[in-house]
């Protein structure tokens, strides 16, 4: 597969960002990606127009799409802890049909809890969108902990 | 099979063993248990010395033993909703091993967090102990409640 997305040399030094592919190349425990680059381990995360359009409109999610999602989880779930020094946890629950949840905790609260549909659909237009999107999340996540900061150190 | 444990005419009247009841038989989707009496539902919940010993120490919990888990904390979250006034949301995650975790969550806070293991040998002594844990637990997800009212009702 020749048709990356990503240019082979873009800075992917966003905190997120580099996050997302420690946890992609956590997720690989086969060593696929031992000689891949990070934009190439990254890329799958990439959804464009015309890669959208090539995946059909209802479909079961496979397993390579779910590791992304844990994937995805887990490094906003790291996020929220660098950034909160409290311990996050991600927890998600999908059926074979690719609906589910995804939850991450900190102590007693639910500080991010995203209704999941569609997951084998799951992607992201570009690596700035991925950035953006997930660092809204870890935010709103952090907004939450200091409102209800007894709760979340419990 | 009729070597059951709970005597035919035992009261059922605790409002958890009612509700354990009223959720195993909305598990039950091809109607199997439409001519069952409410101990023969509940039977399989309890297991006594000589059931447990007839369990294999290591094994992969069924389908069945799954839904008995489920129906327990769905259970264990409608008490919680019915002296609480709030919604509470149970959500499990099992592996294919039977090891996993069993959230009940009222708004941003998780009121019931425990872990699972060895689900294939789910169950318990007697009724009263059925009853009596999981009572257990409502009060303790009451107390938290109380604790983090605003996270609850958020």
């Amino acid at each position: 597969m020749n048709d990356m997305t990503i240019e082979p040399g873009t800075a992917l030094t966003a905190p997120f960002i580099r996050q997302m592919v420690v946890q992609l190349r956590a997720m690989d425990s086969y060593g696929t990606y031992d000689n891949w680059s990070d934009e190439k381990v990254l890329d799958p995360m990439i959804l464009t127009k015309e890669r959208r359009r090539e995946i059909p409109v209802i479909g079961d999610p496979d397993e390579v799409v779910v590791a992304r999602i844990k994937a995805y989880y887990n490094a906003i779930a790291v996020r929220v802890e660098q950034e909160s020094g409290l311990m996050a946890v991600p927890m998600i629950n999908l059926s074979h049909e690719g609906f589910g949840r995804a939850l991450v905790m900190v102590g007693k609260l639910v500080v991010i809890d995203k209704s999941l549909r569609d997951v084998h659909r799951f992607g992201f237009d570009t690596v700035e969108k991925l950035d953006t999107e997930a660092e809204k999340l870890v935010a709103r996540a952090l907004t939450t902990i200091e409102k209800y900061r007894a709760a979340a150190e419990d």
